[in-house]
């Protein structure tokens, strides 16, 4: 049986989290120099259309997978490129080194390396990382931090509860799935303030920096989303499925800088999707 | 009368150059502590919504203006905020501190500070400035480059003959005029390889760099294109309005890095905007 979520103790939470730091500099340093380099793209092809990975994604999976079993050999790994491999313990890394590989591709930094610990629970720890502005967000119940250019700042949502004044971000319009999610999304989309296209993982690193207030996406891997989760909610928002379930297997995904809103969000959606 | 474009000599452009880079640096400075500082959100409002304008955006004009007038009294300043000094010389200086005022207050790297020199014929230089990321775009007919952390990169657009192999920016699907706009636009975006919205200014800067194939977008006045259209010319591409004329009075624009795929995307444009 999985261990309550917090079988850590604070310090060896902060430990966890030290360790997913050194996982993204390996990854950083890995990916960073293929980023705006020509000839990368890799085009898995498919009924789905383009979906490219490029090198970098993979190099940087490799150089987590092999830190990870070095100083955690029980612990389980789950990553886009080469699946899950179960632990003896009831840990799991779950980690997506390019998440956002359109952005990548296409130069825009609003890619991330993602990194979080699920305790067989719930996932407990969540690092966002950006390579190229060398910001680092990280986020679990004892707070969520932006590391910048050698400076540590607390993360905090913004208040927001009324929909009227919402900022909504989401990727694109393009990832929707049928007329119904595209119809609960509009319910949502058409009462805010402004709706901002193209945010990838980074637009969750908004909202737990209190400057975007919504994020509502969908078709989610459990390696796009488990790293945000800590980090939205470590700085007092709230992230769940469009029905308010939990989100650590992804699917359409509801973050909200202001419970409240989460709350009124989650009704709109729900009841667009019945 | 107007001069012709090569009135200055190749050593009196680069020094403009250098001198437009000046603005930026003094521009970013008076920016930078504004963006993701709390309460800077000014709504213009009116009938077409939410218009955000920040003291940023008027600190940077202000020193800009300033700065011009110092250096080069004769010349001409247009500004989003303060509009249109005429100056006694052709030139004139068409700037725009923060474009993408929606991408700023939501803290999103993707907008820029636009500075341009207008010769009384055409923009002959533009600097497209991201104090945030410390990228700073220079584009002239003496070429395109990119300055960051101390290193300069010439910039090159890429080859794409071929419309199916396109990548196209744009930035928001609510910035569309009437529907016969966006049936133009989606007569081009129904055949390209991916769509990215949320570029801003940005978007041009990664068509400058071979990263990105075409930038469309409407709505634009003179000071949102001005520095755009060298900056993209000087790497090889080519920018016009959606019927192939002039750009730099703004209006509905597209710009691409490769010329062929530019007259492809204007015919395409022209005939569905008939």
């Amino acid at each position: 049986m999985s261990p309550p979520a917090n079988a850590l103790t604070d310090q060896a939470l902060a430990e966890m989290a030290a360790f997913a730091g050194r996982l993204a500099d390996l990854s950083g340093a890995a990916i960073r120099p293929h980023f705006r380099a020509g000839g990368l793209v890799d085009d898995k092809g498919g009924p789905k259309g383009y979906d490219p990975v490029t090198a970098a994604d993979r190099d940087a999976e490799a150089v987590i997978r092999a830190t990870i079993k070095h100083h955690y050999p029980r612990h389980g790994i789950h990553g886009e490129e080469q699946g899950l491999e179960k632990g003896e313990d009831p840990f799991t890394w779950v980690i997506d080194p390019i998440d956002g590989t359109r952005a990548f591709i296409t130069g825009t930094p609003m890619w991330g390396t993602l990194i979080a610990l699920h305790d067989g629970e719930a996932p407990i720890l969540g690092v966002m990382d950006q390579p190229f502005t060398g910001e680092r967000f990280t986020g679990s119940r004892l707070g969520s931090f932006l590391d910048h250019r050698g400076k540590r700042r607390a993360l905090k949502t913004r208040p927001c509860p009324r929909l009227a004044d919402a900022v909504l971000g989401s990727t694109t319009p393009d990832f929707l799935g049928g007329p119904k999610d595209r119809a609960a999304f509009d319910a949502v989309a058409k009462q805010v303030r402004l709706v901002r296209w193209g945010g990838d993982c980074y637009g969750y690193g908004l909202v737990a920096m209190g400057l975007v207030d919504l994020v509502i996406e969908w078709g989610l891997a459990p390696y796009d989303v488990q790293a945000l989760i800590p980090l939205v909610e470590g700085a007092g928002g709230k992230f769940t499925c469009w029905d308010g379930s939990p989100a650590d297997q992804g699917g359409a995904v509801v973050a909200a800088g202001d419970p409240a809103l989460h709350a009124e969000v989650v009704s709109i959606l729900t009841a667009a999707m019945k």
